[in-house]
């Protein structure tokens, strides 16, 4: 595995329900919206259809974008108000778009792995449906400087 | 105002205690992490020292990508197991730093709203330090559609 990633933070980016995902448009504008995922330790999953949807697939920003410049980055994080509470995990990676019936079985693996997670996509034909992949190449975090704590990076 | 908005998204954005904030390096890759913010119906101020920092402000990525790219986007919204409750609001506009003694006391008004909304502000010293205001030129909503409703278009 390319990255550094020690037990207690895989399990909070896993534990989390909702991640949002940043993405760059072909104008260099970013764009940000909530997303469900799933995370293996080395790419998390995201349908495109998790929701009931208006639009095409392929129209959505979010997979113009990507199809467009690959870099997305994905944070998860924890507010409250309690200051000392907050936390955060930020993720960079490359996405692509992984489709039904692919040569490696990934998308059947990545729905199986979405419906485990969320029993709301149980009932919803995301089987049908692409669904974004994202190497996940860095991850940075973030929590209040406590006592005794090396000096804490923020973005 | 060039921006559309109802008195119920505009609650929706004012009242939520954070979003994320989705920004472009230099080399067009984006990042996001989670803000405190308010917003006046055209500007959203976020003090870039909110918590605890080690580093120096100009050093926060953050600033640096607004120095290289000032397109910015901020997702204000709420996830519920319910996806029919699901909401987002996407806000997307020009970011700049501003800073505290500025011609039009544009800092320290920031600062008073920022200190109303958040009691955590009022002992800490974000009237001496950078914020980012972001001017709004867009702002996007989707929830699920439900009955009745005309198309709900979604990034």
């Amino acid at each position: 595995m390319a990255i550094d990633l020690d037990e207690d933070t895989l399990q909070f980016i896993r534990a989390h329900r909702v991640g949002r995902l940043a993405t760059v448009a072909r104008d260099n504008k970013p764009s940000v919206i909530p997303i469900c995922y799933v995370f293996d330790g080395e790419r998390v999953y995201s349908s495109i259809d998790e929701k009931p949807k208006s639009v095409a697939p392929e129209q959505l920003k979010r997979v113009r974008n990507i199809s467009a410049n690959s870099a997305v980055a994905l944070v998860v994080d924890d507010y409250a108000e309690d200051w000392n509470e907050l936390r955060y995990v930020l993720l960079v990676g490359l996405a692509s778009i992984i489709l039904p019936g692919d040569e490696d079985d990934e998308h059947r693996k990545a729905v199986q792995q979405l419906r485990n997670k969320y029993v709301q996509y149980r009932d919803m034909e995301i089987d049908k449906r692409p669904i974004i992949r994202i190497l996940v190449t860095g991850i940075k975090q973030w929590a209040p400087k406590k006592k005794g704590d090396d000096d804490a990076k923020e973005d």
